[in-house]
């Protein structure tokens, strides 16, 4: 009931800020507050410093296939930092080619969502590094091979002793978990045409963009995909008004009701981020929807009980496309070679031929 | 019977050689000529510049998953460069998680070897790149769609036209080979131990890897193993001498027979090129033996006729662990966004659930 309160809230905020009509300058101070700008950088998480010894390692780890039972699948797979941090598939092709339930979220800024996974399952990026790589669908591997896999070269070994120095036994599955997270906050993009609007520059965003902000405020989008993240802070039922057709919502998936078992969280996920959200369609948890456009009428219908005038979905979707920011540089890692210790990869079941 | 005869050359060279005793200098005139240094970058291909228009444009197409038809499989997956530029794995895995044929060959100095693929049958990598992504095991794709696909995207428009400013159509299926072999040219690993020993630095190999070196070129193994790849200019029968067991020389794959169909090209495969060996287990082309020291005895036995003592063995692995060189650094590439004219990532046949 909370979160549907706080959700309720803020479609009643959206709709007492309709009527203003701001300025750039009002504008600017309605979203600036809504939607504070992506930091550069990330320095802390969870009150503890990130560290170049923690995020060089993650880095490593993150591009490792050798993470998965198959030697095939990386972190990187199904969240590729040169495609929006997503793989752009309905929903991920993991170990012998099983296809996951959901659509793989975008790993870019995904230290500002109040918790991971669609249904929130997940309180951090560290808990988060640690399913994948153990769920049989995606890497199908278990913490044990993990950690035999890291120990069994000296070069993982050097890296996770540098990363985690007061460690009496720094190769561990919670450090590759943290090392991973850490290496997840350098992957912020700070500086899009929207950031750069409400620190300042008029004319960062066009007629067009200003309008499309001012309806995704006024009309209620702002209240569920709030924050610097532009959403990922709370969960709120997927077809709160008016549920959208079995494709886009299976029924089978009842989202974060699988995590509480309340009645309320059926069908609840958390309101996606929109950052980069031009580059990581397909959409929804359910990757069924290609169009950003339909997208937003979707949302509109389902979750605002409104047919929306086209021109102001499309002044939506143009203020959306100016929430692409900066991507970060990245070295693809030089990773460390196994050894004769290192368990041998692991196909699982292989198609008859 | 040319192969064969330069073969036997080569075993006659060395047996010629292993009389000399060589000093550091005498060593270090053999070796060079043998095996000179790999340079630390190449400029041309088949008498063309490489640009860096096509360099960057290669490095997008190398890392870009969209090139299979699934959209999960980049030439990055097999020819990982974070991994000695392959896979590790025995034989790679591709579209619909089928198993290829042959183990995946590194694409590190892969643009120094006289053709690509362990039968040759690409003149050259610009040739070898068109292979995989239409490979119904490894990408599954077509050139037709690859083309619509990359077509589909202003950047990589733009790409193209920046690579190749004089073709009336850049974006061709051509044009994306060409630019895959021009990222592949930067893909040289110099510096290695031995470079630096034959480049005059004594102190670069320790005696026990001279010693090594000097047994690699008196046994005969440079009869196969020479030019600055250690291997991958020519062709030879695996098991010259006596056939290894069918699991490392299955009976099923005759090796350049196939492209040839001509007797004496059974069971013939290129000279693996051995820069990086240490970093690209398992090793021969059915990727059935992990450790380096059990497939040189291999070698010995198959190639040479000889029981080869363990401490000649021992040295030769240890000479060849010095010719791991400076891996190149690359920036992930961030890739253009999909578009409503991109076609549809589609994963083949999904296993039942």
């Amino acid at each position: 009931m909370t979160r549907l309160g706080v959700w309720f809230l803020g479609v009643g905020t959206g709709v007492l800020l309709a009527a203003s009509g701001a300025s750039a300058d009002e504008l600017r101070d309605q979203a600036k507050d809504l939607f504070p700008p992506v930091p550069a950088k990330v320095a802390h998480v969870r009150g503890q410093p990130v560290t170049s010894g923690q995020i060089d390692l993650g880095r490593m780890l993150f591009f490792d296939p050798r993470l998965s039972a198959s030697h095939v699948i990386s972190c990187n797979t199904c969240h590729n930092v040169g495609t929006g941090g997503a793989d752009n598939v309905p929903t991920s092709i993991g170990h012998a080619w099983q296809q996951g339930p959901r659509n793989s979220p975008t790993v870019l800024n995904s230290v500002f969502n109040v918790a991971q996974f669609w249904d929130g399952r997940a309180a951090d990026l560290r808990e988060q590094a640690k399913g994948p790589v153990q769920a049989g669908v995606e890497m199908a591997n278990t913490p044990d091979r993990v950690v035999a896999t890291l120990k069994s070269m000296p070069a993982y070994e050097a890296a996770f002793e540098k990363a985690f120095p007061d460690a009496p036994d720094a190769v561990t599955f919670d450090n590759m978990a943290l090392a991973i997270e850490a290496f997840e906050t350098t992957l912020v993009t700070p500086n899009s045409r929207y950031d750069q609007f409400v620190q300042g520059d008029d004319h960062a965003l066009n007629q067009e963009e200003r309008r499309g902000l001012q309806v995704f405020i006024d009309s209620g989008c702002s209240g569920c995909h709030y924050s610097s993240n532009f959403g990922g802070q709370d969960y709120f039922p997927f077809g709160v008004v008016e549920k959208p057709g079995a494709e886009i919502l299976p029924e089978k998936d009842k989202g974060r009701f699988s995590v509480t078992q309340t009645a309320t969280d059926e069908y609840v996920f958390r309101a996606a981020p929109l950052r980069n959200v031009e580059l990581t369609a397909p959409y929804f948890h359910s990757g069924q929807v290609w169009d950003l456009k339909q997208a937003v009428g979707v949302m509109a219908t389902a979750q605002l009980g409104t047919e929306m005038p086209e021109g102001d979905i499309d002044a939506i979707v143009a203020f959306l496309k100016t929430l692409t920011g900066e991507r970060p540089e990245i070295d693809y890692p030089v990773l460390p070679v196994s050894t004769e210790a290192t368990p041998k990869p692991d196909f699982g079941s292989l198609p008859t031929k």
